[in-house]
């Protein structure tokens, strides 16, 4: 029986994730709706950092030590923008500029982020669907004592380092899913969280009004996979973004973010203590093996979430 | 005596030519105007062919084999752009995009083209005064069988294999000289016409209201390097051109065209039959080697032109 996946997708982490899920399933089954909040407009150019960070990746041009960006990039333009005085702390490699072009090209002639997001999926030669969340201005800005700064300058240019007093989703009340969003959360049999920050990467996808009402009435099954290990994050400014919220860093923390509509909660082996906590939040608990160091731990992840 | 020059520049001739001018007078005491007919847009960005060259030459980046484009340029961008199937037909280093992005940025932030000039020639430490010919709109069509094509399309993309039935300057009657440049022309001791395309580099610049007006009234001493020799062009499509206007291709044809306001015209001692004919027109005839294979050349070329 073909099984429909749907994938709700941030950046490095859900594409290493993503890696292995399309090992174990037919990736033409497979749609991976993507956070657009950290979308950024830069010298001119709308980046999407996570859509293009899955693109790469499921295309297989991804950069695998950084992460993000294409294998083999050169960063001439940011060195010459750097001489001419230009603030650029948000490194783009040369090819990677050809998809920010692009993207912005399509964008001003009035195509969809979603229909770009096609586009460039179908012509890196992508089998599996890659939706934007929204076609929507989507911004996640983080409230700092400073003010409220757009998310990529509190991670990129500032590092986290500000204290996080709140995060703010601008344009969210506005912001409709896109097309085929909804739909592929209701027609799948999986829906699977990746491992991606709950505030800044699940967090936007659910807030975009209608997605965490389909997820709610979808009949799939719905499995996360903790991206906190050990009160720790794997990659990324997760801790800082639930301390500053009020929140424990801990699994259990990310599993009570989602537990009104999920089943199946995936920890790591480091967290076997925190099982009996998440099951009284009504939800089934698998442990295992959850940092993805080689390309087998990502394959046998995957299967641990999709095995029945 | 301090000796004001103003150069009319088209691209790669000019350049080469400035090279050497620049070596014999104060570098300082140079203010060049530069054709803006071929700028174009090319992927959302602004693009000036000419006022780069001329900037990337005098602030000793350029690549000099190709005579355009910044020296160790790279072409990832170029290339990630064909194969996400985009048509780009026409060259844009990884180091010279950025050029091409912050003038963009400067110009939508409001700024006009001649202020963007200054301060990439600042920042790149040019001590010259490089003006565009005009900040508005102007824009060099070749009108084939075809139709009328954009001066890049005729030249890079089809590459200058359209019978010319015309030239059109699309904005001319609107066009203003930028600023400062008939001031340059009016305070100059000497102009110099760069050894450019008549039509498409000088014909441009001359075509902006006021600016030849400018020229029959300065006092300046006015000379012209042919840029055609022995009835060819060192390079670029100059005959094509001529001949497509009606024009006979020689250096009396270009003679003829400036010999409203010219004194000096510089030849090449290949064309010393055309010395007469082009005495005739009133103007006093230097005859040298304009053919600047080397630094040298460059050199001696210059000092014939600012010669007293």
């Amino acid at each position: 029986m073909t099984q429909l996946i749907t994938a709700l997708a941030g950046g490095v982490g859900a594409a290493r994730f993503l890696t292995g899920l399309v090992r174990v399933i037919e990736a033409e089954n497979l749609t991976i709706v993507v956070n657009t909040g950290d979308d950024v407009e830069m010298h001119g150019l709308h980046v999407s950092p996570d859509l293009d960070i899955v693109t790469y990746t499921l295309a297989g041009i991804v950069d695998t030590t950084r992460g993000w960006g294409i294998e083999g990039d050169t960063f001439h333009f940011l060195e010459m923008l750097k001489r001419l005085g230009v603030e650029a702390w948000f490194a783009l490699g040369d090819k990677d500029l050809a998809t920010q072009i692009y993207r912005t090209t399509l964008l001003r002639q009035g195509k969809r982020l979603s229909e770009v997001t096609a586009t460039l999926a179908n012509v890196l030669g992508v089998n599996s669907r890659i939706l934007p969340m929204t076609d929507d201005h989507f911004e996640t800005r983080i409230v700092t004592e400073h003010g409220a700064i757009h998310f990529q300058e509190y991670l990129v240019k500032r590092q986290a380092q500000d204290r996080v007093l709140n995060v703010e989703f601008v344009g969210a009340d506005l912001a409709k899913p896109a097309p085929n969003v909804v739909e592929a959360l209701r027609a799948a049999d999986l829906v699977v969280l990746c491992p991606s920050n709950p505030i800044v990467s699940m967090g936007t996808i659910l807030s975009v009004k209608g997605i965490r009402d389909a997820l709610l009435r979808s009949e799939a099954r719905k499995v996360a996979v903790s991206p906190i290990v050990a009160g720790a994050a794997i990659k990324g400014p997760a801790p800082q973004l639930l301390r500053g919220l009020g929140m424990e860093v801990s699994a259990y923390s990310v599993a009570k973010l989602y537990s009104d509509f999920l089943d199946i909660f995936v920890i790591d082996n480091a967290d076997l203590s925190e099982r009996e906590r998440i099951e009284k939040l009504g939800l089934e608990v698998r442990v295992t093996n959850t940092i993805m160091r080689t390309f087998e731990d990502k394959v046998d992840l995957a299967k641990t979430v999709v095995e029945g």
